[in-house]
């Protein structure tokens, strides 16, 4: 798979696809799925990324046929790949107790906004508003796979006894999401409210840590 | 200060200011509010918000002169006022400690959503975007006035030691307003993800309150 950060020569110029027509459209799906993240998916004109990216509108239109094609083709080899690398990552090894499952959660998701850092951008513009395009997604597709899981066994944890009563297991894994997006997505935001270039991703996972197993309380 | 809620009679016909021009100007305050959270300020459209609200788009720049003014007009006599409210309730008193603080924070929160529901849209759709059209007014006239403060009195929490190490003053600002946000912003998918119209605004604040001040880890 194609990373955003691939190097690149100059923009082709528009013609037929070349012979490395496969890493042309990785290439441009990687740069849908970065416009997506940074204008949203309905502010995204197919007209522009075809010419940001040196292929003609109906070199587009060749690899993905239409814009709800693009945006399924994202969603199918760009997002749901990377819940399939959490779910794995979550579930192919026994988690002993929820304080464990919740740093598990938290360290793997910070690796995938690592290695994928559209991820809370896109999730800010297009999962957390009520129309946002990817919402219905994330109910139907990837609900089922993560969210729902890791709140059984939060549950479980709680009838255990790992689990103060006054958690509720399913807003758990809405808080936790909050709790690892929202530093991200507002980064820009913060930094410059709190003059706060100095507080990198180490300490933000630490931060957030912190919080969630040793509690604010000292 | 006129609430969303106002019972409103029938959209009333196109013409000049009516005698209670004041009510009126309000009503479009509130319902140009609801479309900035629901819509987006970009998308909501000038000539359908006077449409939906039965007044001529040339009353609507008698009020308002200008889309850029309608914006002001929203942040000075909606959004600041909700923030001076907030800002009031958690410096007129002396807090004890970080624990108070923190709850005394969220609780007020809360409290604010629940009187101005359109708040979590909002910051969702203009302040957490790279491009919100709310984040300059947010970093520049609301960040001095209580993002700043708070994070300084977490430090000195901090300092006297209140809050553990791992702790980070100022992004612990930055996970409280995600901890509260999320999940009203998010309410409409997590409660298909989890068929959780069982859980209520009273059960989120317990789930928050105890998620920060009992900490998860029992």
């Amino acid at each position: 798979m194609a990373t955003p950060t691939k190097a690149v020569s100059a923009p082709r110029k528009p013609g037929r696809p070349p012979a490395d027509g496969i890493d042309q459209r990785e290439r441009l799906l990687d740069a849908a799925l970065a416009s997506f993240a940074e204008l949203g998916i309905a502010a995204t004109s197919l007209r522009a990324l075809a010419h940001d990216n040196g292929v003609t509108p109906a070199m587009l239109h060749y690899y993905f046929r239409s814009r709800e094609r693009l945006v399924e083709t994202v969603i199918a080899e760009r997002l749901l790949p990377v819940m399939a690398e959490l779910k794995l990552r979550l579930t192919d090894k026994a988690v002993p107790d929820a304080r464990d499952l919740i740093r598990e959660f938290v360290v793997a998701m910070y690796g995938v906004i690592e290695r994928h850092p559209w991820l809370p951008a896109l999730w800010v513009r297009e999962v957390l508003p009520d129309s946002g395009e990817l919402r219905g997604t994330f109910i139907e597709r990837i609900g089922p796979e993560l969210p729902q899981p890791l709140a059984r066994r939060f549950s479980q944890a709680q009838a255990d006894g790992q689990l103060p009563p006054g958690i509720e297991p399913r807003l758990l894994v809405v808080s936790l999401i909050g709790l690892i997006m929202v530093p991200f997505a507002a980064a820009p935001m913060w930094r410059r409210v709190f003059s706060a270039e100095d507080i990198d991703t180490a300490r933000m996972l630490e931060h957030t840590l912190t919080m969630l197993t040793a509690g604010i309380a000292a």
